[in-house]
């Protein structure tokens, strides 16, 4: 069954991980998990200072994410959580499509207002990349999928 | 920082979920939550009896995720979990071809005893759709990536 409108906005504001799908150049899809926030009817997801993986000093390449969005839009973005119990099984998914978000991009300070509010371990964590203009990523979802288990998930998420 | 090969290995047998992303008919990436079985070097992924979207009854369409595959055999999987300490954080990404493997194909046998061994669930949920010929993905990865943002984590998991 579909997850009510409620337990959807409800995840949208609440649930605390995402994994986002994006396109390589050769048309292969690739994951990473991703942290976000809603704001404006679009999800906004940081290009932050949580370690990656290596490069060499002095050089901050783009991530690999945003470089694809640059070349293809599409991207699909889910939030789950995995019970041993399958009854508890529930599933949203965003299709939509993503651009990066430089800092006079509308939207983005709320945006990152909204980050900043979710996530307390930006009082730790520099929420862009150091070296790097900050960015946002900006998901505008066209197409929302949900599934759960059973009448028990519906009731327990809204 | 990577993840060393024990981790590796013990995620890939022992971690109950991950998230995989396919390509629809029109290039765009789609994900769903999996479950999975390493077996013979491949990772399986039931197409089982957990309730699906609905359909009209009688029917059985095939998933999309199988219908899929057969049109574009390149899949990522992602292994990850979500902590609010963000020094916890990592992922193993799977990059690769999938294909649909049906109840001859080589290896179909060891890798449904893998699931069973796995996932005491399908005690209660049919490992199968009913009415459709017993169908496991198979996964044939060709590229392993993995991050951890701490020495720590790579600690806990090895």
């Amino acid at each position: 069954m579909e997850l009510p409108r409620a337990a959807i906005d409800h995840l949208l504001d609440n649930w605390p991980v995402a994994r986002l799908a994006t396109l390589r150049a050769d048309g292969s899809p690739v994951l990473v998990p991703v942290v976000f926030a809603r704001s404006g009817g679009r999800l906004w997801l940081p290009v932050d200072g949580k370690p990656k993986r290596e490069h060499a000093e002095g050089e901050v390449p783009e991530l690999a994410r945003v470089a694809n969005i640059r070349r293809d839009a599409r991207v699909s973005l889910l939030l789950d959580q995995y019970e041993s119990d399958w009854a508890g099984l529930w599933w949203l998914r965003l299709d939509g499509t993503a651009q990066p978000a430089g800092e006079h991009a509308p939207g983005f300070h709320a945006a990152l207002g909204a980050l900043l509010d979710k996530y307390p371990q930006y009082a730790d964590t520099p929420p862009f990349r150091p070296g790097a203009p900050p960015t946002l990523i900006a998901v505008s979802p066209r197409r929302t999928t949900s599934w759960a288990a059973s009448a028990d998930v519906v009731d327990f998420l809204s």
